[in-house]
């Protein structure tokens, strides 16, 4: 079972957060999302409040298929050693990294994006992100796959599970959410 | 300032739910989230607890601007007397009544889908449904919004948005979220 690892923090974007969890559970993906504050539950940029499954401290420890970084106003908090740490080993091991938004200025600050990769994120974060980067909706290129906007997070979330379980599990998944995106 | 009534049942669709109030929210709507059951979290159809702003005994009182149904496996939990009863009072006081998924076999169970207003829903509940449905992902007809599934969620959310704030609101939201489902 594939097994993804999604760190939250105050000021996450809503769409981005729970658009992957549902389609990634959906196709059976193990989902464990983790407050890197500690606080819990978390706030959404949008004042929903979620509960996140453990804290980032204790779910770090384990291995994950795929890290998934969401968005939103409160991505500099996804800035911290403790995150940063985690996305290098994650990088050392080969294994996807994702992010979204404004969150693929994380990857970059973590020194986990290699020159020259292409990547997308969030028209204001461009020149930030340093990277050839295209306003395209979502970018796939060797182990970092990264998405554009809360408008593109549901292709997002089927091109990370395409690439955890196989096209046809995806496939499935996008027919029963009733979109043609993927 | 438009007000508006989201209620949550144990099982309600994570993205359905969410995207409304994202989208909502972002366009200066105040939303307020309801437990129908009581329970506080609420827990989604794919295990993500939200806490919602209130109970929906406490929230039914006021008056909004609309009320909007998410689906999902839990919808079976919106068909109560108490929910049956303020869809009745919305509908009879000609103001918006929004459902999405499996949620607008709850409109007609309430009786406030008047005979030959088109609808859609999901795919599944169309002969549930009894009404003439097409399957496209919005249709507003009437004081009526109804959406088809997730992967309709942001278009029926946008669509929603714009009916209570109109066209601008609506496409500097959509645009912000970098999307031109709108």
């Amino acid at each position: 079972m594939s097994k993804v690892l999604i760190p939250l923090v105050e000021g996450f974007e809503d769409i981005e957060a729970v658009t992957v969890v549902d389609v990634l559970r959906r196709g059976g993906v193990e989902v464990v999302t983790a407050s890197v504050g500690g606080e819990n539950p978390v706030r959404s940029a949008h004042g929903i409040d979620i509960a996140a499954d453990t804290t980032f401290a204790e779910a770090s420890v384990a291995q994950y298929d795929a890290i998934v970084l969401p968005g939103g106003p409160g991505t500099s908090r996804l800035k911290t050693d403790e995150v940063f740490e985690r996305l290098r080993r994650q990088q050392a091991e080969g294994r996807l990294i994702c992010a979204i938004c404004a969150a693929p200025t994380v990857l970059v600050e973590a020194g986990v994006l290699a020159e020259g990769l292409h990547v997308t994120c969030y028209p204001t974060s461009v020149l930030e992100l340093d990277r050839p980067s295209a306003a395209v909706p979502v970018v796939r290129d060797g182990n970092v796959i990264t998405g554009q906007a809360p408008g593109s997070a549901l292709l997002f979330a089927l091109v990370v599970l395409q690439t955890l379980r196989g096209e046809s599990v995806a496939k499935k998944v996008a027919l029963a959410m009733v979109t043609d995106v993927l």
